[in-house]
């Protein structure tokens, strides 16, 4: 992964893709993510800052702070929370639960609190998860004033009787909610969006990994020639992207489609789940890809329940903004639980993930219509080198193959992205093909 | 089941179906089966009519009498069949085949006769089915002259040779096609159409389930503030449909949608098959309640062949009614023989057949488009006291789920049937899911 | 297979399908075959005006010479190729090599040599299949000046060094393409065409196959009544066909469909590789054809890889021509080798592929709209002998099914092809049941 300030010669993305090296962009994105781990991050607050600081040490970023009591749509921006320390000590003066030990074990938006509790008058304010009875779970409490505790459920059920010191040492009161975003301007003012959620706290897998999958991906778009800008948010989930949205009203309609990355680096293989529009270009050019990377039963219809699609996606806003992960939303074990930690997530998948992301936008970038300057009978390759010299074999090669279906479906109508999907090419071989016959004079270029 | 003259407060049809008492409607329904069991009922004629009387005990019946030889489309209305005694008695005078013990005995609309025959002369007369022996088939020679027995196919190979007296004791005259209506009317005078026919003898699924369905089914829409006008059907098969096509021709663009319900008390689960439209609301409606009921594998497309469907959806007449049942027609063993009897109904069945139609109707009476008036982002859930209230679980409840999928679905083209395709989810929980956002004054209704 | 100068009334298509004599007609196929097999053709030369010679014993040919250099859209036709003798002698001056045994050994288009060489020198001229090593492959080089030889892979791992005495007595020298067709006239001056390519040499399935199928199929429709005109079309592969169509141009917009006929002869079942309109009627006739015999998985979608209809379907030409073979393209383990020999095709299977193509056509000349005369509910069958007399059965037969189909299908707008896709049933069926329909004043043909 280059540097952000150096200057390299401007590249197709697609050069990027082949350029990537085995491993050294996952591990510099593995790295990213334990250093931003120990963040105590939420919707709102000092960590979120702290974030995106680190964010900004690789990407130029624009960075927004709107003030509690603001309105966005049907919403309010909340108090800000600022968490200092929190425990539970046992009778004994022990802490038994400590939020320095983990971020995880205090409830995120807790109201402050410090007093002795019986057992019983403490039990409603802890929370734990059965069927995962040795992790921690994460819980909030955004829109409802309430104070709480995250342990193992071991924990919790072997709880003596007696009383109970508790501290939640932290304030909800009058701030800002923050978020930045990172532009990179292509030849075209229309854009594409990448969000990825910043609000979590000690959680790899989701969120830290879409952050830094974004990142690494911010760095590779600024050095190569784009056709569309690239818009990047980091935003805290729900209240996040609903206040981008309200903020930017007015220049939704230059979005010509993106993507929500989360959940990038586990072992499950990639996801994709179709924007509201179901068929839109981010749609079949992620269908296209993750198709060809075997895939396709992994990409899955558009739902109103998961991560910030939920808003890009809404009735009113209806962008075309799929959504990019590994294991999909919710669906593996360690789900916003202590177990989503360094361990879940690896430097080869983040890479994978990267890739598949880079491929993505490849389509995006590339995809359009060539016509056929030849496209009464086939034109004659072989006097083009572009056709093996003897003939009778059973079998062709897979670029001549490729050839074929681009000369063929380059009727005027059919972009690349069609042919791909009609002939069940990988759309990059179709476009290596399409670049032999271009510098043949067998195409032209329509769009 | 309430009685038919008692004034309820008018209710949703849903209620209804929520009403429904575990097998009390099914009682009632298998009471009304065991009464017309024994009535020798044919496509004319006295059995009929009495049939007819016993219906309009339940609901108030428009009866309609066809004279003999008007002329209904391309038929006409043949001469009525009275049929008071038939037996054959072997050489020692024993009667060895007698209607008076079973109805199935005499081939329907058998001309009289009264002789003596050798059994060379009397077995082209005679009908049983070798594949099912020790039952009676059920056989039919409506516009051919003729006359015969039916009997099981082991009591016809063991009759030994002989004379053998015949006795037919029927007359064929002019006299009329006996048909009724049931007519509800709801806010709209267009109309969903339920049809049943009437013309089988001592056979319980194939007539007397669906007669006691669609009286049932009267008696629970009589109760109900209803949006559609209905009209239930009790006539003959075939002749009785086209009869009735015939003098509403100039109604029928009144009509939405319906059903035609036939073989509703067997064991089997139930069986849609589709109008000739295949699409049509009534439709959409019974493939979404089949296949939240577990039964998409039953939702059979149109064919021509079949019950009174094949009337209703002739390319000239071409209404988007469809066919519900539980066996699919001729597809159970006892079809059309001594075997289908009361043994073969249940309680149980009938009710869940009742309860589906219920279902199915409350869809064509509901659905609807609504508009979401919070569309951008999702509108604050929480702070209406329409989400949970600590965030961070895995999953959340199905009617949140549902109220998601409306409130995400309501863009004022879909309707709720559409969300209910889209989302996979039950028809009636999307229901609720809206009158909930109504409450909150989330959905302004727009149809 | 009556012989092609007999006056014999004119009948209809789907009659020659029911008088086809089990076998006698692959039988004359396999035996036209038995003859071309030793004539060495290429895309030029002797060999393939003598196999046009032969064809023209059975039907009347229209016969073109096209000169060397005459240019063809994109192509340009080359010099032709004679070929006189070509081997090999070893060191003791013993032919290992000889085209006299069989022709495959020269590669086709081989420039003349005469000369002594050392194995080394001679090895990149040898070409033989690794994996098929006992069987000498069939190679080309028709626009790469160059000459070759081809060998079982086991013979030339056992080449001794030393030095060989290597003869190609061959000119490449000015001349024509040679190609021929036969036009038979039906009632319309659209034309349905047929193509079976003329250059391999001594290979059955691949080529020989076809053009007896085109001969046996010209044998047959010159004695039916046809209502499209058909054209037969004998040529060599590629350069044949972008041949015919850059001298047609300005007549191909009366070309209504048309397969292209190859690998006819092997005990594989039928394949179908759709037209690039994919749902042409061609395209749906032998769909529907394939599928009623039981080979709906080998309809294969349209690719730009195979044999001419690479050029028929070029997207400037993108004529309705589907592909009929048995095994399809290259997909067979003798293609393009020795093995492709008289053993590989059967007169049977030659018979198969000739029904089916007849079959096809069949649905091409006849489909059509027929409007149902009764359209409100069914007309009486029973009065008009349509139907069974007696009722109550279970089933009904399937020509009384098809009848049902036909007339609830025949609504002016449905075709007798869209009724046999939508109900599933054979379409000589349903025909057979529309011409019943048709004695019976039941329909009125409208197209």
């Amino acid at each position: 992964m280059p540097s952000p300030h150096e200057k390299t010669p401007m590249t197709a993305l697609r050069d990027c893709i082949d350029r990537l090296e085995p491993d050294e962009a996952g591990k510099k994105m593995y790295g990213l993510i334990e250093r931003l781990f120990p963040i105590c991050r939420s919707i709102t607050g000092a960590g979120v800052r702290q974030t995106l600081d680190i964010v900004g040490e690789h990407l130029d970023l624009a960075r927004s702070e709107v003030a509690t009591g603001t309105a966005v749509f049907d919403w309010t921006i909340p108090n800000e929370w600022t968490i200092r320390d929190a425990w539970i000590k046992d009778a004994s003066g022990r802490k038994i639960v400590d939020f320095q030990h983990s971020n995880l074990h205090v409830v995120s938006y807790s109201t402050p609190v410090h007093g002795r509790f019986t057992l019983a008058e403490l039990k409603p304010h802890l929370h734990s998860d059965p069927e995962n009875p040795e992790w921690t779970p994460y819980r909030t409490s955004y829109y409802n004033a309430n104070w709480g505790f995250c342990l193992p459920h071991q924990q919790l059920l072997a709880l003596p009787e007696g009383e109970y010191e508790v501290c939640v040492d932290a304030d909800l009161a009058p701030g800002s909610l923050s978020y930045a975003e990172c532009f990179i301007p292509g030849q075209s003012d229309q854009e594409i969006l990448l969000f990825a959620h910043t609000c979590h706290p000690s959680l790899c897998n989701d969120n830290l990994s879409g952050i830094s999958v974004l990142v690494a991906l911010g760095e590779y778009l600024r050095q190569c020639r784009l056709k569309w800008s690239y818009r990047l948010v980091f935003a805290p989930a729900t209240i996040g992207s609903i206040t981008w949205l309200s903020r930017n009203e007015a220049r939704l309609s230059q979005i010509q489609g993106g993507l929500v990355v989360s959940v990038a680096g586990d072992a499950g293989g990639v996801t994709y789940k179709r924007s509201r529009r179901h068929d839109s270009l981010i749609d079949r050019a992620s269908a296209s890809v993750l198709t060809q990377a075997g895939f396709a039963d992994r990409i899955v219809d558009f739902s109103p329940w998961g991560y910030d699609e939920r808003q890009f996606c809404s009735p009113g806003i209806n962008l075309p903004m799929g959504r990019l992960t590994r294991s999909p939303h919710g669906a593996y074990r360690e789900y916003h639980s202590s177990a989503d930690n360094l361990q879940l997530v690896h430097p080869e998948h983040l890479q994978h993930t990267l890739k598949t992301v880079l491929q993505i936008l490849n389509v995006i970038e590339t995809n359009g219509r060539y016509l056929n300057r030849f496209p009464k009978g086939e034109p004659q390759l072989g006097r083009r080198g572009l056709y093996q010299m003897m003939g009778g074999y059973t079998r062709i090669s897979e670029l001549q193959n490729a050839l074929l279906w681009v000369l063929n479906g380059s009727d005027g109508e059919q972009s690349l992205l069609d042919i791909a999907e009609k002939s069940r090419l990988d759309y990059s071989l179709l476009q290596h093909a399409a670049d032999l016959a271009m510098r043949a004079d067998l195409l032209t270029l329509l769009d």
